[in-house]
């Protein structure tokens, strides 16, 4: 038997003139809920990688219990989210702006892409996923698409109109706030259909 | 550019009567060394996932340092390695033991084994890496295999015999001391070959 975790939050939305909203909710929220139900589903098996931590020193305040009193961040070495869809390994990187004409590049690290560039060479389905929070959009932008617009460009942004243009848009629903397995399966010729 | 890992330890290996031995290396070191010349290689790309840590208190002693102060070990829902080759999802986990005729299925954890589950359905490439080191031997067993074992055994352990018979020996090699890469290539029949 398979452990699913239980969906334990009450997940609040509000619907304004008919637009699906999730204001309140960020994107991490989203992927964690969409992702809990790609696993009880059996859609996909996709999981949000711990942040990396060096430990410098641990107490043992009783038996079983050791207490962390020393420790940094590391910086990741890879994306935030993996996991396999359909035999292929699924790899990505989640953020959110509330810009709303550019996606800062800032916010890509130089280790994020150069991981997302190894996998992708590997055969991996690699891609970012960007929301403007502004417009409630989300896009889903394969790494065959974003890396060499990454290699190319000299501005240190990557506009709305290109993604809006090179993007797929990811679908919002109440049970799946972040939808993106169907832009996959489109792309790869499945012709699968969720929801 | 791929910003690849250097070597930076001293790789240290006696070999006794022609017998290749990594006495003192863990498996743990012997996979971080295995996946870093598969990065560098192009051959495949897989990370040890990070510790999962629950923090509770985090300290700001100067601008931009945050060192965190309490912070507590929580149990991990997946497997500790993923990754990608030839576009298949990779998923596994590894054990050393130095039980010379069982492996202890104590060190399994059922988080582990569900996942296993999961991610084998979603048709990843999922197996268990056991090493026995007292025989300096190492073994990759395939979901497929383990799986229907481990839910029909009443015994709490798998035995040696069993695990010589059902997995598969992974190779060690100076470079590459846990070579877990062919093993699955033959299976899944690409007939490639490393080293």
């Amino acid at each position: 038997m398979i452990n699913y975790p239980g969906s334990k939050k009450v997940y609040q939305r509000t619907t304004t003139s008919g637009v699906t909203s999730r204001r309140g909710m960020s994107l991490e929220e989203d992927l964690n809920r969409t992702n809990e139900q790609y696993l009880i589903r059996e859609i996909a098996v996709v999981h949000k990688k711990p942040t990396p931590i060096q430990i410098v020193n641990v107490d043992y305040p009783s038996r079983n219990k050791a207490k962390i009193t020393e420790a940094y961040f590391r910086q990741a070495s890879t994306t935030d989210y993996q996991g396999v869809w359909n035999s292929y390994a699924l790899d990505f990187e989640a953020k959110e702006t509330r810009n709303k004409t550019v996606f800062p590049l800032a916010a890509l690290h130089q280790h994020q892409i150069d991981h997302l560039t190894a996998v992708h060479r590997q055969g991996a389905i690699a891609f970012l996923i960007i929301r403007f929070s502004e417009y409630d959009e989300t896009y889903l932008i394969f790494a065959k698409d974003l890396l060499p617009f990454i290699k190319d460009t000299t501005q240190r942004s990557i506009p709305y109109k290109w993604i809006k243009q090179h993007g797929h848009s990811v679908a919002a629903s109440y049970q799946i706030p972040c939808n993106y397995i169907p832009v996959i399966a489109e792309v790869y010729q499945k012709g699968v259909s969720y929801e």
